[in-house]
């Protein structure tokens, strides 16, 4: 595999502690020429379907060959294995506990191995810190070349967990909210390809998230009045519950799994 | 122009989402030599004011030719223009919505253009996210070499908010509390050239925040006692209140546009 | 000295401010190629101990000749020496205030001199913010080659605090909680290595915090139930009190300071 330069972050370490930096540290030493990036830290403590959502909202963007690096990891230490998988022309290292699910979803995996043969690590290998440990090492020796074909076997199987089916029945779709990003917006399990498969042109769409109205759909946020709530396709054509100026979490009491209920048109 | 690597970012995005990782990722689909830093994704959301104040604190610091990318935009997907600024010898690019007004006041405008001869975007632009689809690629283009001039025309006008102006009545300064930081230190709208000009060697100056006494004027938070209320001119030349290792926000019980009265002699 | 490039920032500035971005832009003023990796920023304010705790549970994992800037600075501004260091094969800047002492416990001391022939800055030199006006262009020049036998003398003395150590008495080890991380994890003041020496294999050991039962030793978190307590190693050796998908902190009601007794055997 070519040399590449980019790496990627995303886990649940937070940033305040010295977690996040050892880890560059160590993918710095292996790897000099790494340009690291952050995708995030502060996905909430073992939170898999937040880091699965982020992962496959950000991933895609980066250019080929990028690395990411995706360590929410409640099983480090134990037997679960480290993956490394080849999703478009991405390559993503993660344990095999289901944060990869919604990747799979938006690119097409081309290949996916059990990382057996390590390659030499700079340092002792904790059994609480494999992010450091193991997973920075082998992102700087795949920057620096290494093809993931080397790592191991094809997995039999691994974790792959589903999001919400949204359900439909005639013009009405029944779905949730899935995720509430940083200004109280609530996406919804609800695609706009599925909204607009079902109710055409969407004219006089009603949408109530927690039975409250959620008022008209919109082209983006602020075509509705500051306070008010709106219904727009978000950036990933996704159904998004929003308030303009303001939090559709509080305005809606709403947190991942509330329902939502469109009927289209 | 001629081509540069470093690239700010400055958004209400929080970090804990997909949303600034999605547009380092495009700026370095675009160009990949791009260096990106990494102003503040915890401006408040929607504060305008913070977000101006932060970006007028940061960006005159960066080497010439530095893009500046300032994402706080309640509007966007409206009508609203997307303008880019030479400002100095830096370049900004920023939602036609006031945020760029304190920067205006330490940066000396050279250029402004709307933006509407957009170069290519590698993927769909989306009406709620311009951040991504829109002002991340035009940033990678000008670090690729692109001309401001190119953009667009000179606006006819364009958002400015004035921060409010201190009044001075012979040797008695009213201002109010503009920003409040991590510390719990709060900055004035008063300048110390101000305090200078109208105070002279400003010696025996009493200052009040919220009618409470804010001590003695002196050259650094610890030439006061731990706990005790203090006077400085911040490293902008802004008068500041603090209180030696505490919180002057709780001391004073201030906030944004709490009122500050200094009479200097 | 050789020329590198590598500089990493440790502060109690937080993200929401100007205040790390000015110092990142101060650093690429004076060496263009400087890459900047953020150690952490949320340290909490004047907070000393956590500083040096992640400093040192950081900086020692960099390549060689990383420069690392180290701001928690409540004497900013008075005549407290601001110091640099070489530890390991790393170099450390710092204030004379004690936030170096974790590092000397796990990198070997080589040099360290007062920073008194200070480089040219590109800036006013504030009273308060020194991390912009001095430390930011000393590190760029250090990155640049300067060697920091240059600098100044060798302190005669300075500051260095130590972290509460464990009395054993028999097989019983009491120590305290000094650090809480973002899981809530509660890492001891008991080093592996001691419980080892006067434990031996370490079979059937009892550990309470707050006087509340800890639960087993185990290999990593997740060999407790979800919701239990246990002890491990963590990723530095030292005995971490954890619950599985938990917060330690909260289970025990423990923070920095709170009592933990180990009967070893």
């Amino acid at each position: 595999m070519a040399r590449t330069q980019l790496v990627t972050l995303l886990t649940d370490f937070g940033t305040a502690g010295p977690f996040v930096a050892a880890m560059k540290g160590v993918i710095l030493k292996v790897c000099p020429r790494a340009q690291i990036i952050d995708i995030s830290h502060d996905i909430p403590a073992h939170d898999l379907l937040a880091g699965a959502l982020v992962l496959a909202r950000s991933a895609p963007y980066f250019p080929p060959n990028t690395v990411h690096l995706a360590v929410v990891d409640p099983g480090v230490g134990t037997k679960r294995a480290i993956l490394a998988g080849r999703y478009g022309d991405q390559t993503l290292i993660f344990p095999d506990n289901g944060i990869i699910s919604l990747v799979e979803r938006v690119l097409p995996l081309k290949d996916i191995r059990i990382c057996r043969n390590l390659p030499s690590t700079p340092g002792y290998v904790s059994n609480t810190f494999h992010g450091r440990d193991i997973m920075a090492p082998l992102a700087g020796h795949i920057l620096n070349g290494l093809n993931i074909m080397t790592l191991g076997p094809r997995p039999a199987t691994y974790k792959l967990f589903e999001l919400p089916v949204p359900n439909v029945d005639g013009n009405r779709i029944t779905g949730q909210i899935i995720y509430v990003d940083r200004f109280g917006n609530l996406t919804t399990n609800i695609s706009g390809e599925l909204a607009r498969h079902v109710g055409g042109r969407l004219i006089g769409v009603t949408t109530t998230c927690n039975d409250k109205d959620a008022g008209a759909m919109v082209n983006a946020y602020a075509f509705a009045d500051p306070g008010k709530p709106l219904v727009v396709f978000n950036s990933t054509d996704m159904i998004e519950i929003a308030v303009n100026q303001g939090r559709a979490e509080d305005y809606f009491k709403a947190k991942v799994g509330s329902p939502v209920v469109m009927v289209v048109r």
